[in-house]
């Protein structure tokens, strides 16, 4: 926890192989303001689990380094992608009780949910170019993903 | 709950685009008996959490039949990357309070960690050939993964 100023988001940092120009990277900024959305545990089951697109999600925490890292490219596949897949991001500070529903132990956390059921998940500040691979096999692979797995019901069971 | 023999590990079932030879699949199911490590609500930390190697860990349910169906070729897998990554399985219906701690909703859910972290995740009975590419990504960006991301505490939080 060295970096704890919850107003810097860190936008000059550039990891991985496609660092966009800061100029383009304000801009998208700008423009993916309104197509990544905010979710909360309240609007969490309208937004994710009941959607009808395949639903793309950022765990984060406003002190965490590698989430600010990771999401310029975040919002730029949201413009990317806007038409197919749902883009969100959940601050885990104030939400944490979703956050430990779906196990989410690392921020950044991206989950992607097909049909509501989460199908696949990667942890940490990577390769961008690794999230839109999923991103591309969630489109491809996902919905049979959903289908072709058995839901736990952890209320018959005490749990959850 | 239609198939609920724990024994029964459907061989013949052979979905996605590499099915094994039934010989073989048997031989290596023989083979990866010693690979695949079961695990449990006690023996998790140990073996996953403070593991040197990487660790792909299938959780399942003897009843599921999309596990069955995916389970040769875990073990297939488990045996080419025997050197280099543990394989290990959980049987969520007998140890749910690690299923639920790491947000598993569905099995099989293929879960895979660095340095004890969790990094990537797969749902559902899909092309296996994803879950090697998984496994080959992992030894390739797994452990920057663990370094690149901020763990959360919830013991501080209260919860979890």
């Amino acid at each position: 926890m060295v970096d704890d100023k919850k107003d810097n988001p860190v936008q000059n940092v550039q990891p991985g192989p496609e660092p966009p120009e800061p100029r383009d990277a304000a801009t998208s900024q700008q423009q993916s303001e309104g197509v990544v959305i905010e979710v909360d545990d309240v609007t969490w089951e309208k937004t994710v689990e009941k959607s009808d697109k395949s639903v793309a999600v950022m765990f984060y925490s406003p002190s965490c380094v590698f989430c600010h890292q990771m999401e310029p490219y975040f919002r730029n596949y949201a413009l990317e992608y806007k038409e197919k897949v749902v883009f969100a991001r959940l601050n885990i500070m104030t939400n944490l009780w979703t956050a430990e529903r779906y196990g989410v132990r690392s921020t950044p956390t991206f989950k992607f949910f097909c049909a509501g059921k989460p199908v696949r998940e990667m942890v940490g500040g990577v390769y961008p170019a690794l999230l839109k691979k999923i991103v591309d096999e969630v489109l491809m692979y996902g919905n049979e993903c959903a289908r072709n797995s058995t839901s736990i019901n952890y209320d018959i069971t005490g749990y959850g």
